[in-house]
């Protein structure tokens, strides 16, 4: 059999058939729309994007290639690899098979006519040697940052990607209530959080979950318990767990969990690339009264984030008002960590990455809008004894906001 | 509790009692050795060190932060997040918080009491945004590419790093022990994929498998089943398999597994940041004769390169010596993937990364050298049908190799 003819042919039915979705056209349509309203504004004249999920946005497809988008006439796909694959995925007309960068300039000339005399780039992320390559190969363009013309066009969320972040959701839900049913004492951290994540993956999570960063990996899930939950490691988060080793020390250990210990699960899910992060707590018989009562005051400062998320809300406004409500509830030096490595933000938005806009932090003053999507997740710290913390996902809606994780904000004890 | 004291009196303790095993003084003192003697050769008067596996290659810690390796005098860390725990972890002695990039030079300043003229960064890796910021840092330095220095310096590996990678190969047993105990006609690729993947952490697999790449994601399964294995996607490999959605093409999918086809399982596990890779063929009843046949092609090839693994032997050579076998075998329009998608390599070095040197392929003419660790991974696909294949991962030693995943190589027929 030829490969390309079976793909052609069956790939789409075969795909469809096991719960593939594919970014429909007028999707695609609107994307580039809002995209070149920006780049007009920044005097971008074309946008060559190579992130994947950048890419992937754009194009609806994640096979390995290149996004071109001129301001004016058609973007096009180059594809090393899979072209037919790319061509069933994506609503991009023109998809071109390329084997080298060398290609990309006469390409370029070929389907715009022209080369850019500006051309954007995702500085943010593009390697310094792949920058270099652009130079000799666009010699007459300025090269530009198109970071935050990318950041800004993927913050509003649609009602397609909103949807898929409810499934993302609705997998968390089958995760939590695993986690009730499996749950005992004497198991290790990183057990239970293992069989969390097969239950996800059977339900359709796929296992990676995105970040734009250089060093900072995402991985699916913080099973906390006890002193694991009051140590902090490598990002800026409250907290992060031992780990497994010096080369992995986030997340699960190898430490068993023990009954009365607050168990404190953070557990992200990814379905069709957009994700959903949420966290939990734990107990196996009741936890001291003191993390009941800590939770709590997180449950509250949660419930007051939501209160004020509408569109026009000032996302460090809101920030600052936590600060003071949790300094009320008698938690100044362990809301958001330990006392002197406290973080400065509660909230950050999500979809295709764990770091999308917005940020409700200190210095994040800007309005929240509609079609927004984040995670508010206020979290307290008791260094050598544990933490407790909640965390949903939600879309700001017209007139507020919507919770794209709907499992229920008791305390699970078993 | 203050969390610092916490950490100092006691994190070491609860670390050794899990199964932490920290990157002994004098294993960094040999990498650092080893390291500058590159750099004299390159003329490179320091190296800043930002990307985590080559930070934590030559630090023994994972946290965030750099390292800054004078060609002479003392190397220190620079950490934002968390300085006591990377003094745990890490056998250098001069290591020093820090907030902000601006405050690097005078660190540099007050570390070496001198700025360099020449600074060796990681440009197949860094960012553009970070790299004009180290511009504006050291104005008068000649930043130029460490990466070979790096890639070089990290291709050969310590028993240290050994042992790690075979207690890596260790887990990958249970797997496929495991694998073999549950496959069952009708469940999904993930489900079983995600299974396996539980089983692995249990026993302190680490999740994700690192990979030094802006778009090449690495996950831990491949679990592909008759014509899914048959599917190209995305990366340089012989086959892709169909994924979860358009934004995950990769991998296992929800496609029921079925009796006599033949499935394929490429599992990677990892053990303090070092990677194990393995390929076993399972089959619910007997698999066709075809596959059967072509499986046992791959072996021969596997064998037949295993044969000439040794210091010395060229790595070009040893892959062009596979293409004549397999054709000669009938597998020419097959080997490496279907006809016109056929890869080029069979064999990739393997570490705290899935793409390190060396490669067994095409226009990689260099010797193997002692020390050196790879997978060598021969799989044959027939497009609409399904593919075959077996990988083990290999340590190069003094007078051949070793093997550091001790699975039978057998067929697992269940």
């Amino acid at each position: 059999m030829i490969y390309e003819d079976w793909v052609r042919e069956e790939l789409r039915e075969l795909s469809r058939s096991l719960s593939f979705q594919y970014t429909p056209d007028e999707e695609i349509e609107n994307r580039l729309v809002r995209i070149r309203t920006r780049m007009g504004k920044e005097h971008l004249e074309a946008l060559l994007v190579v992130g994947k999920m950048n890419s992937f946005y754009l194009s609806g497809t994640a096979q390995d290639g290149f996004i071109f988008i001129p301001l004016e006439g058609r973007p096009f796909l180059m594809i090393k690899r899979e072209l037919e694959r790319a061509k069933v995925e994506s609503p991009i007309k023109d998809i071109v098979a390329f084997k080298s960068s060398r290609e990309i300039p006469l390409l370029v000339q070929g389907y715009c006519s022209k080369l850019p005399v500006s051309l954007g780039l995702e500085l943010d992320r593009l390697p310094v040697k792949d920058y270099f390559r652009f130079q000799e190969l666009f010699p007459n363009a300025k090269l530009m940052d198109a970071s935050v013309v990318l950041r800004e066009t993927r913050k509003i969320k649609s009602s397609f990607e909103i949807d898929l972040m409810k499934k993302a959701g609705e997998i968390g839900k089958r995760v939590y209530q695993k986690a009730k049913r499996i749950l005992k004492e004497g198991m290790t951290e990183i057990e239970f959080g293992g069989l969390l994540e097969a239950t996800a993956k059977k339900w359709g999570h796929e296992g990676l979950l995105r970040v734009n960063s250089l060093n900072y990996e995402a991985y699916t899930w913080h099973v906390l318990s006890g002193l694991t939950g009051g140590i902090v490691s490598q990002s800026d988060s409250p907290m992060g767990g031992l780990g497994l080793s010096p080369a992995f020390p986030v997340g699960a250990s190898l430490k068993k969990m023990k009954a009365h210990e607050p168990i404190l699960v953070d557990f992200g899910t990814c379905y069709h690339g957009y994700q959903a992060d949420e966290t939990r707590m734990f107990s196996i018989g009741r936890m001291k009264q003191k993390f009941i009562d800590a939770y709590k005051a997180c449950k509250e400062i949660h419930d007051t984030v939501l209160g004020e998320a509408r569109p026009g809300a000032d996302c460090e406004a809101i920030f600052m008002k936590t600060l003071k409500l949790a300094g009320r509830l008698g938690y100044k030096d362990n809301y958001l960590g330990p006392p002197g490595l406290q973080t400065h933000f509660i909230g950050h938005g999500i979809g295709l990455e764990l770091n999308e806009l917005p940020f409700i932090g200190q210095g994040q003053s800007y309005p929240l809008e509609g079609g927004m999507t984040l995670a508010i997740e206020p979290k307290i710290v008791f260094p050598g004894e544990g933490s407790v913390g909640i965390e949903n996902t939600v879309a700001i809606a017209e007139k507020g906001y919507e919770i794209l994780t709907p499992v229920s904000q008791e305390i699970f004890q078993v």
